[in-house]
Parts: structure tokens; sequence; C-alpha cells
């Protein structure tokens, strides 16, 4: 066939009611002033469930594949130039969502995720025709299988897009924001370096720190989880293209993966390469399992780092009030004045959100049979949703709480003026039994820490020269002529 | 206040730009088109994160209840009737869902659903302004808290709307559904009542039973779900109101919550009743987490039902191939002519979504502090979700597998001509020491059971007394003189 | 066969070395000082995996299985007289629990549980023979298949015994527990009554109650989670007995399933019926997987409990202090005289192990395939556990936490008298916005608060009139007169 | 004090009844035949829940710890040698488990650790003292908490146990089983490199491959979850150690941690390092969370790998029959001959019984509270599980399943004789709607694809060279001219 002239329309079908398209079980009517084909038609109908979409980011993801196929069938003669560029020009509206309102299917369909595939497909296909000026639905010149779908198989396609799209919102969301919200613990951390506050373990009172100092502590946990994620979604960088149908690479050619892979890292800036074992690829969705559990693993110290700050927030009368949280809206329609620590409330409620998508994912990981998982709509729907609400959770939580939170220093020196737990500094010195007892002297009689140490034959200034609180916060071993071993 | 005239002005703002609002923290601009309030305005500045809605259901149900506190207020004379009457008009416009583009809050809010209970406040204040001809964001004549909010809290309010939009949920799409799709098996279990297949226990032939009695035990099965759902969700009948901010009524007068929760019931044709102990019901949301587990305890079974039928509709040729399946759609981009369990499979994920959403509503469930559960955005998204997905699920696999699925009787008479496990009939007459030898030997043999009997010695008519496959599949123990004691 | 004479011999076989065992596979070694047989052997080998073993219960269960059926079978005359009582006898050694030791095996074995049926069988085969003076290990004259096992198979037996386990562990001891602790709790609440505390919301200060209505609402919460229990175990009532081998009841006479399941009811006292569906009863696990949700539906509020109790004992010095907890142990190996929440701490972990375990069993009800779900031991294992560790945790809780806490009323008052949020009756009064302005202008002067309202222009007595603490905790709405209307 | 002569001493004390020890709470008595003391006897009384003790690893863990305590505190002149070494004697008998059975306490108790902790400095202080020739109780000249745990607290110390154990799990026990198995699969896969079989997806006959092909995918995904448990749990190999009471390291010298973390590796010889963040490693137990994460995501593929062979070996006469699996034991109490993939239904349950454990240790990664997670116990019970029963049923799987598997040729040849799906292949050289004609009208027709294809107009010399199973198991596009490109 010679080729086509390509015109210049916008996207777009001005016509009403419906046309007639067809695939192997044949005729159908479809909306007229959409793209979609056939298939794409009888997933609407038989899955018209809940509300829930396949992710855009879904669709974007195989416009980069479509796009890399194309090239590559067309620079191996197996498709002329002007099939490939156009394919190509479609395949970039795709990628920039132009055309999204042309991808309705639900998660709820084939597991394989054949009937995404397939819109893709039946899209570009039907798009293409239009530019060159053909009949909608006639499948010439551009035929959704034969040649939009060239060498592949939704088998291959499908979960090679699921990591395209995962891979992105992981390094363009969840790791930006999740090392934004660090820098933001680590700068309170420097901040508040020396401010020194009692400790808490089992929510009672402990041995000093300061406020830096505990910081540092949601800083480091959430470097561990972003440099863990960051090593697991490795995995994601390895695509499963080039397996067709049951991973033998059937109907490609033989290295068609490695190209695809390189034409995907070229055209995305990441380092995809061909996974190494197509039948794991696709009979499996295992990096995608680990990848899941990774963002849990980042929901769990945040979750720890949101429950702290409320509480250290709770008050403003009778909690900890050792923080002061921004008061970013009023938090009672019946009691006025109320204000309520709603970014961890947020935060705790979508790190419990990530647990059950992680649970979902993970079962749905175990249960593919054979050459196929095909449990992959809702694998991929979990992921990407966790990553989502992480990552703007992540950014909210920094903006309006964490950046804003200020030291409320009067209770914090209270505390560490009424504490007893710095009696753990006498211990190396008069022994932990004896310590005990002076601990529990005070607590009887209500003492402050040093009138129970004196009165239990402490002398002052042994005291005052081992329990200083500042140097309480640091390693050593207080010792009897009153200095610490450092 | 002299009673306004109420004037007929259809839902909508012609206003562009912004306008301003005020709360407890001063004035913010809001889109001049919609009817909410700074609070509103507030929640969706901080909280833009993800896509996840509050669920509109929600609203609805707040639409009753706002209406049923305006009339019980008016009643006992502590609003106008003037005023309960417009504050009843908007109810009603928001329990028909007209308002919904006004209701655009995020999941991810305060853990109290504060922010919907106030954006319904507002929107109802100012669309009641409206009607009288009042100046929107005045809160006059029609205060959002004073009026609209009266002798209510989010405390109370709040988990009472997610009861009435869980047992509306269930009560209207789960159960129905689910009812439907037990009748569907039950209609193919006595269709299938006389037809003989052969058993399997742990994937491996086992005795015979009817078609119609496998099917009877997935009936069963829904049968007992079902049951267990109804009693269940008679937890959410028992509604919060009346408690107002922390479980003693404070604001709102004795009897408040019953006259209320009556009122609610008249409303929405419910049996909803006021909590026996308002802190339990403020405090918690166990009754939602005991839905949750109700309707995970429904996905249970549904997984095993939609797992079987595929296994048994596997082939064409290679499979179990006992069931044939409708063809619904193209089964595969790349082999032709390939058709797939598709609804099986979207069943499969379903369930598995739903152990997923449980396992974040029971872990939100335990995370209530002192006089609230904080956690209940994340509680009722996940119920409804599921409820939602549930229902619309069990209805597709019912009409487009379910009630279209054939029997592949060639496939059944050649399993029950090739099984041997039918020699466990033999058992009673020869001892399991001997029948198993028999067993043994068939296979070692690859002979047909009845061979290998005669060849180790049974007496061809005992075994054609005794091995009569439609026989077994009822109670009965075969004995010597090859008659069955029943 | 005459009755051979039963001799009087104590449980124990006087051997060493190996003794030889045959089943359909041939012969096998067993260790002479064990009971078991060729079957129990081999699973010994096969699954000697981790340290997991069939809990005992399960075989307690099962001597009631045994002991009813040859009851059942002699009386129908199956078996002789002699042979069922016989059989009887070391079933009730089995009850008993003296045979506890020749029950070895682990929980990962096969799917159905059939070795640790035929671990029950070849016991009470060779114990009854060694009474009857016969050879072990000959089968003769009473045969693990033949006898023991007559008119049954593992896969309605086994879930049998699930259910009878499993009910005798909530009846016996959860159900008491729960009720022990639900009546502790009811009385702290009365005991309790009239102290005045201040509530806490999304952990901040609210209006205050009762510490009386506060534990009322654990008791109410234990309450509900108990009822619910009630309800759901109902389900264990329906034993498989009758179904044999996939839910016909081949090899079982007509009726056997009511006698067996009257029988046992008989034995065990408890409610027993014949399962109406035999073929979901075998295929599932549902009664199961419902009681675990029931069982995490308890560790819900359990865990709501325990940590409110710890964070308001959280101390000594610096934090909410309200409640003086017992003294159980030192806390701490490094700070001397610490005190910490450790029976809180262990409720805690206690439901999140219970929630962790109803993932399992969730997860397992769902995997059945056709006629029978092969996850059983996993999920009976999870089920008993989650049933003893919270009934014990639950009289410890009692025990050492609840009974012995006692309020620190020095806190009680402080809060009482500095809290700022008692403005919420002054709302219905100067209405929602003045008196948000009254807080603020407390909260930013750092003023009591009815300081703060007099400044404001409330007038003194009015504010006396109305901010009555102990009236503020129940339903009223404060007038403009100062009293409140109830 | 001068150094007390060591006397040779075996294990055990000749006392009975009881003996008075002491703690900073008082007396208490002990039973006299066991080493332990006060702390060890509170928590005994107080925690006698369940039957799930601390796991004996974690007391060898502690071992090492107090041996290595005990050697660098001696270094440093803060305890006499002599004193170092009768506690470097004992802790070696704890590290070689001969003082097992002084340590019973249970899993729940205090959320620290802390007793068992105790359990260990009491338990070594006195056999040390025996050892000495002193007076039990006395603390005299071996003190449990002033030279036991010196520079030591629970919260620093229990973390460190729990790491030492789980690293060990998973380097001894879990990552060689793992090896194996892989391995294992890896043979077969070669093995059976060139036997061709169909493929299925979505249960469904698809296009061919290897037998090898789809064991390398079995192996692969397992080398996949190897490699990532490796990565994963080198965060183990950093320790708490150092950071005492609250991370701060207040009571141990300077360099502590550092000259521990360097002595524990050299004793144990694992890369063992300070953590670098000790507010980190105290207040969360993040890295055991990603390895929780990472045996769960080893656990998937087993789930994967166990499932497709039990479907594969179904039968014996009407499942896949593709597999013959080893006949381990008798299948059935009821069915004489049956034999189940019993193997394999253990692996399932444990794959479920592992993502159990890991919901729990995520939800209790996530509950810490300021400066410590007090959920530890709950988190290495579930962990060390995890590692046990996963590495235990690896090896068991392999042995008893994996090595003994054959191929039923008989019906790999059927299956590919009768299959349908290599009308693939024909696709690009028909056009993907001719082949889909064929193929459903081989369907319709019930014919062999052959037929079909000829019946609809393909040449039988073109379909001879295209459909060769062989090299349908490769990538490669079929051309008109009948070879296939490559």
């Amino acid at each position: 066939m010679n080729a086509p002239q390509v015109r210049e329309v916008p996207i777009g079908l001005r016509a009403t009611g419906t046309r007639r398209e067809s695939d192997s079980l044949g005729e159908i009517e479809v909306p007229a002033e959409h793209y979609w084909g056939a298939q794409t038609q009888r997933s609407l109908i038989h899955f018209d469930i809940g509300d829930d979409r396949m992710p855009k980011a879904v669709y974007h993801a195989y416009g980069y594949i479509k796009k890399a196929a194309a090239i590559v069938n067309a620079h191996a003669g197996r498709i002329p130039r002007w099939l490939a560029d156009v394919i190509v020009q479609v395949a970039d509206e795709v990628i920039r969502g132009d055309l999204d309102s042309e991808f309705p299917l639900y998660v709820w369909q084939t597991g394989s995720g054949t009937q995404s595939n397939m819109n893709v497909n039946e899209v570009i296909s039907n798009r293409a025709i239009q530019l060159v000026g053909g009949t909608l639905g006639s499948k010439d010149p551009v035929h959704p299988n034969d040649h939009v779908n060239m060498g592949q198989s939704s088998n291959d396609t499908f979960v090679t897009a699921m990591h395209l799209a995962a891979a992105a919102a992981i390094d363009d969301h969840v790791l930006p924001a999740a090392t934004r919200l660090r820098e933001a613990a680590a700068g309170k951390s420097s901040e508040w370096e020396h401010v020194v506050k009692i400790g808490r373990t089992h929510l009672e009172d402990a041995t000093p720190l300061t406020v830096g100092q505990e910081w540092s502590g949601y800083a480091a946990q959430l470097g561990d989880a972003i440099a863990h994620l960051e090593q697991t979604r490795t995995g994601l960088y390895r695509l499963a293209i080039g397996g067709t149908a049951v991973g033998t690479g059937l109907n490609a050619p033989p290295g068609f993966g490695q190209e695809m892979a390189a034409k995907i890292a070229e055209l995305t800036r990441r380092p995809f390469t061909s996974a190494p074992n197509k039948f794991a690829a696709q009979a499996s969705c295992d990096d995608l399992v680990r990848t899941s559990a990774a963002l849990r693993a980042l929901a769990v110290p945040l979750f720890k780092f949101a429950n702290d700050l409320r509480w250290l927030g709770s008050g403003p009368r009778t909690g900890l009030r050792e923080l002061i949280l921004p008061s970013n809206e009023p938090g009672s329609s019946i009691m006025p004045g109320k204000v309520n620590p709603t970014q961890a409330e947020a935060m705790l409620m979508v790190a419990i959100q990530v647990a059950g998508n992680d649970t979902a994912v993970s079962m749905a990981g175990g249960e593919g049979n054979f050459e196929l998982n095909a449990f992959r709509p809702v694998i991929i729907k979990n992921v990407l949703h966790s990553a989502r609400i992480l990552a703007d959770m992540m950014d909210h939580f920094r903006t309006y709480l964490v950046e804003g939170a200020r030291l409320n220093t009067e209770t914090l020196h209270h505390n560490i003026d009424h504490s007893i737990m710095m009696v753990t500094a006498l211990s190396p010195v008069v022994g932990y039994d004896q310590a005990a007892r002076i601990a529990h002297y005070a607590l009887d009689k209500g003492l402050a820490l040093k009138d129970a140490a004196l009165q239990c034959g402490v002398a002052a200034d042994l005291y005052d020269r081992i329990v200083v609180p500042e140097r309480l916060t640091q390693p050593g071993v207080p010792s009897p002529d009153g200095g610490t071993r450092r």
C-alpha cells in the first residue's frame, strides 16, 4: 500500500448515535463519538462494576509501548514507515493524556488486562484511520491487532505498562515527596538540636534526649524507607515485553524484547531493560508485590511519625503539649475554638489504606496460574493508589503540619524539671538497686528527684555534677567523682 | 425574626470569581459558583490528596440527618417552623443528589468527618439563604452551626451518616444481588439435579456426586453468607445521634437521640433506633468493623465459587472442560479465537479487594482514642467500596457467567467412565485394604476400575450391582449382596 | 468373631526399637513405644516442618466423634457391641487427653487433615488391640479404617472436629473471659459514675464526661462483641459429619449425620446439629472464617480499651496521669524505678496477632476447590490460637490491670479546671461564633475559660450558671437564663 | 574485690521448694531448682498467656550480647577480668542452648522485651554466682543489672537480639533452603528443556512452550525472591546496641555501640555494624518489618509454584495429568488408593501463614511511640516463625515433591496434538481476523486445528511449515513462505 496522506485533524469525532465495530465474536454498536472499538465496548457492557477505572497512568504507559513498537517494527521493515509514523503520532497523543476520555474501562475486567490493551489498540487504530482519511471500524489501513499490537501480546505488554506506570509514580512522585519530608524532618532536627526534652518509652517518662535527636529518628526512618524503596523499584525496570503470549516470544522476532526495552528506556529516560526470564515476568507480578510492600514499609514509619506528632501536640491544656501544631481548620462543628491534628489523622488513615492495598496486592500476587498472573488489574490499581496517596499525603503533611510545628518550651522545661527518670544517671554510681529506691521514694512522697536523692543519702554536689540534663543526652557513664566518662 | 419568604430558585449560583466566607479562623475566598463555605474551602486546600472523594452516599445520608434534626428541633420549638421548612427543602435536595457537586471533599481529611459535616452545614446554610433572598456567607438567617447543626456534633452525626449509608448499600444492593445470585445457583442446582459427575478433593478424583449437589453447595454457602450479613448489619441500625461531642449529649435536649432515630427511621423506612450507649457508638466503629468482616465473609465463598467455575470451564481442549462458559469477549490480542473466564477473574479480584479493604477497616477500627474514633473516613470509604463492587460484581457474574453456563456432558460421562475412586463403594464389602489394592492395580496397569476389580477377584455381578454411579451420589452402605443399605 | 475379653491394661507400650506397620503404600517402621501406625509415621517423616503441632483440642474433639460413631454403628448393628465398647473406652482416653503424646503430627500436613484423622484411627485401633490382647499393627480385630473410621471420611470428620474444638474454646474460654472483663469494666463504670473528667476527641481536649461514662463505653463495646461472637459461633454447631468423602454420604447409612450430630450433642452437651448442606460444609470453612472474624471483632475493642488505659495511665510525671495502673513489675533494666503498662502492651500485641491470624484464616477460607477445602489445618490452628490467647489475655488484663486501676483525682480536677472546651456549653446561648472567639481568646492569652469569657462580655453569673462541669456530662441545652433545658 | 575462684559445677540446682529473690518491687518466691530471679518470676505469673514462648533463638542471641558486653567492659576496665570471664563462660552456655530451660517467658509480656532481658541477666547472674560459690539471689558478686547488663538497656539489647536471631534464621536456614529449591527447579528446567507442552493463560489453552521454560520461570521467581531477601536482610546487620534507654547512649561509654557491634560481628561471623541512628533503631522495628515483607515476598512465588504443581499433577484420570507427583502417603481414610499433593498443600498453607504473620508484623511495626517500639515480642515471634516454617517447608517440598516429580509425556503429547491455540502462529501470515475464524471453526466443528485451517483455505504445506510446536516455543515471526524469521 502506498503511504496515505496524514491530515491534520484535531482529536474528536463529530458524530452522534452509534457505529458498528467488529471483532472475532461479531459486530456490536459503539457510541459514534468515541474512537474505541468492539472489544472495548464489550468490556464496558460486561464489566460496569463499581466506579474503579483502570488508572490513566496505565494508558499513558501503553502510549510509550505502542510508540516504541511502531518504531522498532518499522526499523526492521515489518511495517512501512508511514504506518509507524501515524501510530507514533497517535501514541504521543495517548502519552500526553489527550485521549484519556477514550479509555473508559473498569479495573474489574479480564485479569490479563487484555481489554485495556485492546482499548489502546482500537483507539490508536481508529484515530490513525481518521488521520489518514479512512473508515472508522474498518481496521484499514491500521489494524489494531496486526499493526498496533504487532509483536505483542497483552500478556507481555500489560505487565510492561504496569511497570512503566508504577516506576513513574515512584520515581516522580513518591520518592521526591518522601525526600522532601525527610529533609523537612532533618531540618527540624537541626533547628531543635540542643533543646532537651524528656524521653518516653512505653509512654512512660524515661531519660532525656534532645528534640533534635528525636526528629533525627524520624528523618533516619524515612531515609531507610526511601533507600529500600529505591532498591526495590529497580525490579520495575525489568520489562516483560518480548515474551508475547506465554513468555516464549512467539510472533515477535528474536531480540524484539531487548530492542523494545531500549527504545522505551530512551523515550521515558528510565533505565528499563528486558527481563531476563519472560516466563517469570509474565506468570507473576512479583516485582509489583515487592514494590507494594516497600510502599507499605514507607507507610509504617509515616504512621509512627504522624502518631507521635499528634500525641506530642495534644492539648491544648490537658495533653502532652510539647508541640504546637498549626491551626489549619476549625476542628469541631459543636466545640468552638477546637483545633485538631488533622494532617496527622489523614496520614494515619493513608498509611492504613496502604496496608489494606498491600494485603490485596500480595494476595493477588500469589494467585497466578501457569503462564499468566491473571490478577493484574487489582494489583496495578492498588499499587498506583498507594503511591498516589502516599506522595500527596507526604507533601501535605510536610507543608501543613511539619513545617509549621513549633515547640512549647514551657512544657519541655517543666517536664525536665519534674521527671524522675534522670535517676538513671545515678545508677552507675550508686547502683541500680539504690537508684530504684530513690525513684520510688520520689514517687511515693511526691518529691522532686533531687530532694528524694538527697533524702536517700546522695550528696548534693554529687547530684549536681551528675544529673545535668544536657549531658544525659549523650553517651557517657557518670562516675563517682561526678564527671562523666565519655 | 419573622419568617422570610422562600422563593423558588433553581439550584445554581450564577457568579464567577470568588466570594469571602468566614469561620472561626478568619476569612477565606471560596469559588463564587459554589455554595460551600470557609471550612469546606480550607479542607479542599489542605487535603487535596489523591482522588478519593468522600462517597456521595455519606452526603445523602446526611441529608436525612439534617432534615430530621430540623423537624425535631422545630417540633420542640427550638427553631421556628419556617427555618425548619427551608432546611428540610434543601436537605431533600441533598438527599436526591441534586447538590452532589457541592460536596467535593476528600476521604483523607479530619478523622472525625467534621469537614464533611461542615460542608453539609455550609451548603444547606447558603442554599437556604439563597432561597430566602439573603446574603451568601452571612450565615443569616440560616446559620450552619447554630441552626443546621443544632443539637448535633460531627462526632455523633458522621458515624450516624456512615451507618445510614452502609445500611442502605447492604439492604438495597448487596443483599438483593447476593440473593439473586444464590437463586441463580439454586436454579442451576435444580436444573442439573440428576447429572452425575466425578467429585474432586485435593484436586484429585474422588467419588461421584451430581452437578446439582455441587451447585447446591454454592447456593448454601451464599445463603449462609447472606444470613450472617443480615444479622450483622442489624448493628448498623443503632445510631449514635444524640451523643453530640463526646457521647454525653451536651447541647442536645434529653430524648433528642431517640426522637432523631425515630424520625430517621420514618424518613428512610429502615428500623433505626438510638444506640444504647453513645460512648461506645462514638468512640468506636465496631458495627462497621463487623459489617466489613461480614462483607469479606461473603467474598470468601464468592472466591471459591468463581474459582471453581473457571477451573471447571478450563479448556477448551486441555483443561477440565466440564463446564462451557459463555463467550463474552475475545480473550487475547495475540491468540485468535481465545475465550477466557473473565467474569470469574473479575470476581476473584473483587473478592481480593474486599479482603484488602477489610484489613484497612479492621486496623482503623482499633485505633480510636478516648471519646472518638478518628479514623472514620477510611472506614466508610472501604465499607462502601466493598459493598458497591460486591453488589455489582455479583450481578454481572450471575448475568454473564452463571446463567449462561452449560454442561459438557461428554466430558462428564468420560470422567465417570474412567475414574477409579468409585472403588470406595467396594470398600465396605471387600475392606479398605483390598479396595486400595484394586485401585493401585488399576492405576499401575492403566485399567478401567471394573477390569482391575475383576482381575483382583471381585465378581462381575457384585461389581455391577454395587458400582452404580447414580447410587453412589447418595448416602448408603453397599452390602455384599450387592444392594445398598439406605 | 466372638467378643474378645477386654483386659485392664494401663496406657503405655513397654517396647523399644521399632515395629512394622503397614498401609496401602506398604510397610514402614514405627517407634515401638508408640501406638500410632504407618500413616502417622509417614506424615511425621514428610512433614517435620517448624514446631506447630496440630492442637490437642482437635484430637480431643475427635475422641467424641469416634466414640459417637462406635455407639451409632453398634446401635444399628453394623459393628458388634464389644467392638463399640472397646472403641468407646479408648475414645474416652483420647477425650481425657491421656493419649496426647500419641498425636505428634504437625499443622503443615495434608490440607484435609486426613493424617490426623488416621492418627486417631491408628491409635485407637492399636490401643484397642492392646486391650483385647491382639497384635499391634495387625488391624485385627479393630481396623483403623473399616471399624474406627466406619461411615466416616476425613473430609466430614476433620471439619466436624474443628467445629467441636472451636466451639469449646469459644464457649468455655473466650466468652466467659470476655464476660468477666466486661463486668469488671462495668464495675469500674459504676464505681466512678460521678467522677467528672475532661473528654478528649482527636486527642484534644473536649467537653467533660464522667469516668463512669467513659468506662461504660468499654463495657458496651465488649458487650456488643460478645453478642456478635455468640451469634456467629452458632454456625459452629452445624456439623459436616455424615457427608463422608464428597458430601453425598456414600458409605454412611442414611440418617447417619443426624444420628451422629445428636450423639455428639449428647456427649458434649452442646447443641450440635447436622449441617443442612454437606457440600457447603465440606467444601468450605465458612463458619470458621466467620468465627475468626468475630474473634478479631472482639480484639478490635480490646485494642482500643488497652490503648486508652496505657495512655490514661501514662506518666508518672509528664504523661496524661489520669489513671494509676498497678505496679506489677520493674519496667526497665537500666532505668531504676520505672513501671510500665505491660498488661496493656501484651493486650495490644495479642490483638494484633489475632488480626494476623484472621488474615490467614480468611485467605485459606477462600482457597477451597470443588468438594473440599484443603486448607483446614492452617484454619483451625489460627482460630484456636486466637481463641486461646484472647481468653487468657482478657483474664490477665482484668486481673492485673483493670481491677487494680485507680484514679488520679488530682489530675482529673486540674484538667477540669484548666480546660477550655466547656465553652461549648455557652454556644447555644451566645452562638457558635462568639463562643469560638472566647475559646481562641483564652488560648491566645493563656487565660482560664471563665476569665476569657468575662473579658469577652459574658456575665459572670450567666457563666457560673451554665458552665457547671457535672451538668455538662448529661444531655441538655443550656439556656440564656442560665438553666439547662433537659 | 579479689577474684573469686571459679569452680567447675555442672548446670543444675539440686534444690526443691522455693528461694527468695528480690527486685525493686520487693521479694518473691521462685522455684529453687531454677536460676531465674524475681523479675522472671513476676513475668511468669503475670503473663501466663497461651502457649507462645519467646523463641529460644532470642536467648541464644542474647548470649552473644552479654558475652560481648563482658569482654568490651572488661577491656575498658569497667569490670574486672574475672567477672568478665565468668559472665563469658555462662554466656557461652546460653549460646549453646544449655540453659534453654531457664528461659520460660511468654511472648505476651512487656512490649520492650525487658522481662526476657532481665531473665537473661538473672540467669547469668545466678549461674555465675553458683560458679564462684556465692549465694543465689544475692546478686553478689555478679549483679544482673550493674554487671551483666552494664552499659545496656533492654531498649537497645532486645532489638539487637531480634536482629541477631532473625539474621541467623535467614542466613542459615531460609536462604540456603530457598537456594536449594531454586536449584532443584533449575535442574528440572534443564532436564525438561526440550519437552514441549501446551501453555495456559487464564487456565485456558495457549501457545506452546517447553516444560523447561515453564520451570525456568519457577527458578527465576525464586532467584529474584532470594536476591530481594538477601538485600533486605542487610538492614538486620545494623544494631541498636549502644543506644541504651532512649537512643542517646546514656550510661554507656562513647564508642560502646561500635565496639559491641564489632565484637558481636567477630563472635557470630556476620557483618554486624552499629546502627547509624539509634533513635530510629530503637523507636522502630522497620528493618524487621521489611524483612517480614521479604519473607512474604518469598512465600508469594512459592504459593504459585506449589499451586501450579498440584494442578499439573491433578488426576489421576480426570485432572490435568501433566505431572506425576510422588505417592508419599495414602490420601484418604475412606477412598482407597487415593494419593494427594500434600506437600503442595502444606506449602500453600505455610505461605498463607507467612502472609498472616506479616500482617501482624506490619501492624506492630507502625505502633511504636516516641523513643520505643513496644510491640517487639509479637514482631520477633512472627518473623522467626515465618522464617522457620518457610525454610523447613522448602526443604520438604523439594525433597518430597519437586525432586520426585515426573512428566506424563502421553498427556503432554495429546494436548499438543489437540490444542487449537497454535493458530497464533498463522496470525502473522493470514492476519488475526482470519486466524480467529479458523480457531472458532475448529471449536465449533470439533476439528483438529489443521483440519480446520485447511477447510478455511490454508494450504497444507504452508500449515506444516509454520505450525511446528517446537519452533513455536521460541521467538520468531512466521512468514508466508513458511519459514520463521528469527
